[in-house]
């Protein structure tokens, strides 16, 4: 079971956090822009180039410490296919540093059209009998509004690599409620979803008891995270909005159960652009996330004690 | 406008269709594939140049009698990055030969998330002073269950380029009914979801009377589009599921108004794989798709007069 070796990795790091992996250029400090502008052009590539060597450097900067990292796509779509191809980069850097891959991807369509989404992100593709291993996640984020028919193929496709995926529950952005919040029958609309996840996963709990079905609750809401942790006891969470969205150690702590295990909060600006905040010159980005990204770990270690 | 645009194209073609490029290898005739295999080799290179060679054939084959493409972006994902570049390709190919692309991707996210989807997808990446264009489409798909943070800012690029969203409403597949037909509030799910495309155009009725937020809504529930086109009478409709999934004309007439206008049904497989279906080797693919094409526009034209 894939959540159980993040568990694993957040256990033998005393660290249930995952650094997003999400760069704009203007998040790059200059000298590794100019850097790849001088070689590579200030257009495209030079970008492309330029987040590279910011990812790859903050992730030597934190795999020992941080157990995940969590590319979004939306990063590397908006730089076209060249975009995607550091995105393809980064990952396997991430994984050969032995971080576990959250790819945030939130995809959702069915049948072939959800397997092509798998094959890319999971599982691989297969052309004349070889298997092409591409964006090659350990786990994506999938958004079910289009029901179970959406999740299953990228379940079917995790479930032969030992990888795992996330299902939306309950965002953590201001409009989530405007759906997830609203009655539907004798539930909201989120706790759809949830029970959604806790169902697709049954029969496939792990060493921990969680599945290979997760779910997305974020620290902005911590009351519906508090109760989705006693509604869904073998679903692994996935939590954004700590930090900069306004949720506290105090919000995510419920998202953990009784023996600090079934969660991994989310940041992203905060460790990539510790150096802005610092207001250095970026020279040191590398330090600066790393200190952000311990101070992240021992806030959160104040609530959570893992077992 | 740019549901003004389609609409335009759909009237001077007598033609309310669009036709999904999608392929997967498997579909590509044996005489492309050897072609492309032969210069590049049976990898992931090779596949790709392939399906842009079968992709640019049916374009060819089709831009003087269909208005519109819809790549679905699954199937260029699940070939990496490399599949990635010849959807850039792809839609630039089709734009070139005046047809209106919809880049069927799904997204859904927000913030600053969402507005490098829109980047990317709709009105390009500025990188030192000067604006990149890489899948560059002339509407994308998007799904809104984390609210209308996540359409807002692909709306606000779409309106900088004159360029238009559609929004998942009622989807076409087997599931689509275990969220979307729940009853929230007073309304169902895919009625709230179709209140928040009617909402967020008010104020940007084009020519037709359309805004620039359409729906997605699935020919295999043609009731529910019955009730919709009288609901959301300024939403453009975007209709999958006719043929292979079940949908017929006498459905789909049901999501055009009086006039025949504000709305376009969606078929793939049925146009690419008609050499398949025909039992040929493939060479006459080209026309078996034309065939295929004139043969869907003519079967909805009996239900539908377009004014």
């Amino acid at each position: 079971m894939s959540f159980d070796v993040l568990q694993e990795k957040i256990r033998a790091m005393r660290n249930p956090t995952v650094a997003g992996l999400d760069a704009r250029i203007s998040y790059v400090p200059e000298h590794i822009r100019r850097e790849a502008y001088d070689q590579f052009g200030e257009g495209l590539k030079g970008a492309c180039e330029a987040i590279y060597l910011f990812n790859t450097a903050l992730i030597d900067a934190l795999c020992d410490i941080v157990p995940a990292v969590k590319p979004q796509s939306a990063y590397y779509e908006n730089l076209g296919w060249q975009g995607m191809e550091i995105l393809e980069r980064t990952i396997r850097y991430a994984r050969d540093k032995g971080m576990f891959v959250i790819a945030d991807v939130k995809r959702g369509d069915i049948g072939t059209t959800a397997a092509a989404y798998a094959e890319g992100w999971l599982s691989g593709t297969e052309i004349g009998g070889e298997t092409f291993r591409t964006f090659d996640a350990d786990c994506v984020t999938l958004n079910a509004y289009m029901g179970s028919d959406s999740v299953s193929p990228f379940l079917e496709a995790a479930r032969k690599e030992d990888k795992c995926v996330f299902i939306l529950v309950k965002t953590s952005n201001d409009s989530a409620c405007e759906l997830q919040d609203m009655v539907a029958g004798d539930r909201l609309v989120y706790q759809v979803m949830g029970d959604l996840a806790e169902r697709l996963g049954e029969g496939h709990e792990g060493k921990y008891g969680f599945t290979d079905v997760g779910a997305v609750t974020g620290a902005t809401y911590p009351s519906d995270i508090q109760s989705l942790r006693k509604r869904l006891p073998h679903t692994f969470f996935l939590v954004p909005g700590y930090g900069a969205q306004g949720g506290t150690a105090e919000d995510v702590r419920y998202a953990f159960n009784e023996y600090g295990h079934g969660a991994i909060v989310n940041a992203s600006r905060s460790i990539m652009c510790a150096w802005q905040k610092a207001g250095t010159d970026g020279w040191d980005f590398a330090d600066r996330a790393r200190e952000a990204a311990l101070a992240m770990r021992d806030d959160i270690c104040r609530c959570v004690t893992i077992v």
